[in-house]
């Protein structure tokens, strides 16, 4: 309700804040027998990490080690709940002096003062990149349950700052530096990032998530659509400013007849309505877009104003990245692996008869 | 869980089929003393009547009369559950025998039988359009409850078969045809309707949702962020493919210092946040963009298949829109009411102190 | 959240006040495919008639007829939220005038004005008993899917105005005046009754309530124990004060070697538990019982006080029951089936494995 | 939905096992600004400690310290999800070979075993009275919130093993040994327990829990009412098999004209309502008892079966309790208070207007 749950009957509650004692969070309704281990989420978790991304990396070190707390059992999940943490071990003890009262533009830190009346402003508190931390723990147990049924999602940054991958090989795009859809785009993407970085600027792009041998069936009708779900979910990801799935705005410029996927003897013709129908998934690859914008924390001069209202000057420095594609990359990866595992799970009891 | 209920606190749940005895629902969760009564619900409804929005008409007579079963006492909500019904008095008696085995191309046909292992193909049944109508309903309650609060929604076409309106006059787009963002779009939008209409195909286009009068502080951190909640409540609808908040995907091509925006003695300088700053509403207005499919029953033939798998052309004959703009324009604004009244009630408790 | 919807995936969400137009809900989580229609949810609204309980009847005549209104096609559930209304056709308008301002002692006029600053004073509006109508047809549409599972609910009076049956016969009590658990109950509380409604008194009772067929394994860890969610079900029925599972307040009394069930070859030598252990079915008949307080209204002089502040004297006139054992009886069964339908539902995606 | 989560606005979701890691739990939807550190909750785990009840102890040693991971920033709460964590210091190695295989009379093995295909056996993992750390923690940030509202919940064992204290002085109890209701009871009860210890046998007993400074209001209507809710969460403590609210099982033999409470100038003239009309607070003090089970480890020989069916003895030995009465009393309070926060931020939406 206060927003730290995502999902129905496959759940995630997080906690943790950027300069907190620790992240972490619970997994409730995992179904039992589930392989289950540290290793497997600390794989995820490490995908998440600054470097992964290749050039554009935070100067902070996390080694964000999973801890699991409860709900496995010699190596399975036993059904009952999956209590997880990760220390926060690089509280470097700093002055946030400026950051306390001023807010800084394109950051939560005017509307979490406005909601709360109070904030816990030292790297953004809750508001923090920091958070997502949690989702990915939580989506790799996801991940373990979807496995074993066929389900496997990948993403792939197909955009950087206005400058698009040319095709999309998105399994190889695990291995590359950005999670770069082609090979091509790396070089020109370091390009534009090294001349970025130099401005003092930042960077958005646009990244693609496809999720193969999702049965047909998932999704509720009306409003828990699987297309819904996906929404609210790679939405709710901070830098996350626009969501298209299949052929998404392009559809809106086509013909009924150009659009409409015909189904052949040998399954459907083409994938504009991006593997869902009517919100139920059709058993086609669910495909999927996210806009991300450009990271706020810039280090220029920018107008803004402090909590007493008085007009101020910011310049953001610190540890920050030039672009969020790199990092955000497995967390939407996650945030679909914690839709479709819960999905799944709805799906199970409303198949025909009793 | 199985979809059919919409939000958190100020709940909606809807039933009902295109061709069933009646549809309706019932509104959870709104606060008591609202003024409220069945001709403010009618007036919403009237607005997705074909008709309002001009020549592209459903050729289906539908009254639509809202009937308030409970929670209303002498004018006034009582806090209680306030149930709804709107009977279907137009199902003609007609000869479903196509539609009963042969799946539509872009239709839930096949992803419903998929699900169920039957469906109630009369019409579309639950996955037809006509479901929106209880929507409607929901957000005009939705929207008694927000108006005293002095918060607004309002949505105009900004976009129609690829053709972009010229400026956005929201205010007048309820008394336009196809409720136009601008006068000059309408005729150009006529012509291409017409067009389209003789080639027996069907359009597509962009709807764009602004809420003014929102406080700053709604929206629940980490996912039910505000623009979370949104993109699904606008994804959920069926037609809608692709979404943007603020600055959408253009954000992902800015660099940070275009897309922040600066915080002046006068306000916010810009909007490309949309009115969302870390998932909660910032005191802006609210910025909102729908991308819609063409409608996929097209009078041409289309290759698909049948319940048993068999190959299959069908031509979609009966009662249909050329394109969903007019009809789905008042259901994204009721969506984006349903989500304003459950984000105020969520907030109500949430602020500083006890 | 407003306290209208019942349930977690079998969910049952009602509306409706004794003299608004309509009583109803929606049931939404039903699987597709259960065989269902009006006849078989009319036969449990009956049981909830007066007259069915003899001769401690209301005057009231309520036809209660049900209307489903979606959600069934061709005599099965399609897996779409279930509306179904009751019209309230015996709305005699008359003089509230006195009701309208004074609280009655033991009803909820007080505590409504209390918490919502208005009220539908009209025959105690939603806080009515005649609100029970739509969580027996909800009970029924959960019957209806237990019933192909081999999960029967029966329950029977086995105290009245303190006078106790001697035996238990559950089957029987169905076609039982008061569902008496005896036939010698039946003559000694007729007796009671026709002397307590002389002093224009009213009296209370105990239900009990038996589920057999339920499966090993139902119930969820924790907080929503299978005995946690029934003893809520059955409190949520206004006229209950008192829960007890199993052995109830006597297992506070025993020694552990007394209460614990063996378990022999043969399956549990005893069934102290009620069914349940840790909150999960264990397999054994599931044994719940209610304390239902005397009817508040009564035609005796009381104390009390208006809106105002005043202090008050008030008679409770109207069409009113002595008991509400005959009637309350089809409510709790049919609370009990809302609840093993919902935690079957949960279960089924729970088991070992993916 | 998998049992893990509690309330609905102010939420608990908890994790851990008798043996695991460490248990622990995040509360969401507490308001900002409340102070909150941890010797305050603190003070409650201290209270649920063996030796507080006195005599009748666990030999087990469990230091329980409570660690903050989130949520609170410079002594108050930020809004943001609260996590704890309570390591498990006390896992001794040894030896479950028996308990591996074979079902203790009235514990959840079997059950466990039914739902999952699996159970972490040690200790009785999920289902271990240890669970109810997690519950004590989120009670006490609860009734942090609760405090400055004037709001005070209080509970005393009222009768062990069958004897009843003579008179209530609730609180006196916090200092008394087994949080007896006077200091009679509790030679009669050292007495007692000391006797049975010998017979290797257990107790249960009846605990009755009081709220103050309830305003009038709190409970939503039908499904949600307080008391429903109460009953479930006393309920949903492992050990309770019986609930009443005020005169509870009493007043099923009493006359509507002695049930009744008559308000009279000076407020009502009795209680039987428990301080709830229509599920709705009345501004009564809030009265509850729960009958507690005699703890089912005993030191005899039981009949039962082992995983694969066949019949087997067992004689529980280790470290365990006589009587739950001590250590269940924290836990009763912790789960009033948890409802009461939720319904005091209910209702903070729902009163009248906007």
């Amino acid at each position: 309700m206060a927003g730290n749950t995502f999902g129905s009957i496959f759940k995630l509650t997080t906690f943790g804040e950027s300069h907190g004692p620790a992240l972490g969070g619970v997994v409730d309704g995992c179904p039992a027998g589930i392989a289950l281990n540290e290793a497997a989420i600390q794989t995820e978790l490490d995908k998440r990490r600054p470097g992964q991304g290749g050039l554009a990396v935070t100067a902070r070190n996390e080694p964000d080690r999973i801890r699991l707390l409860s709900g496995v059992f010699e190596g399975r999940t036993t059904g009952t709940s999956i209590g997880f943490a990760i220390e926060n071990t690089d509280q470097r003890s700093r002055d946030y002096g400026e950051i306390k009262d001023v807010f800084r533009p394109g950051h939560g830190d005017m509307t979490y003062e406005a909601k709360y009346g109070l904030r816990d402003y030292r790297g953004g508190g809750r508001s923090s990149g920091r958070e997502t931390v949690s989702r990915v723990a939580g989506g790799a147990v996801a991940g373990a349950f979807l496995e074993p049924l066929g389900i496997t999602v990948r993403a792939a940054a197909v955009e950087l700052g206005g400058i698009a991958a040319e095709s999309l090989d998105i399994k190889g795009a695990e291995h590359r530096q950005f999670f770069a859809a082609d090979d091509n785009a790396v070089l020109r993407w370091q390009e534009l990032v090294k001349k970025v970085a130099a401005q003092s600027d930042t960077l958005g792009g646009i990244v693609e998530i496809r999720a193969q041998g999702v049965p047909a069936g998932l999704g509720e009708p009306v409003f828990d659509k699987l297309d819904a779900r996906l929404a609210a979910a790679l939405m709710s990801v901070g830098a996350v400013k626009g969501i298209e799935i299949g052929s998404g705005f392009a559809a809106s410029r086509m013909r009924g007849s150009e659009n409409n996927d015909a189904m052949l003897d040998t399954g459907f013709a083409s994938n504009n309505a991006g593997g869902i129908l009517a919100g139920i998934s059709s058993g086609q690859e669910i495909v999927l877009r996210a806009a991300i914008k450009p990271i706020p924390s810039i280090a220029l001069d920018q107008h803004t104003r402090d909590r007493f209202g008085a007009a101020r000057t910011i310049r953001v420095g610190g540890r920050h990245d030039i672009c969020a594609i790199p990092r955000v990359v497995p967390v939407l990866s996650a945030m679909v692996r914690l839709v479709l595992a819960d999905m799944v799970l709805l799906q199970r009891r409303m198949g025909g008869g009793t």
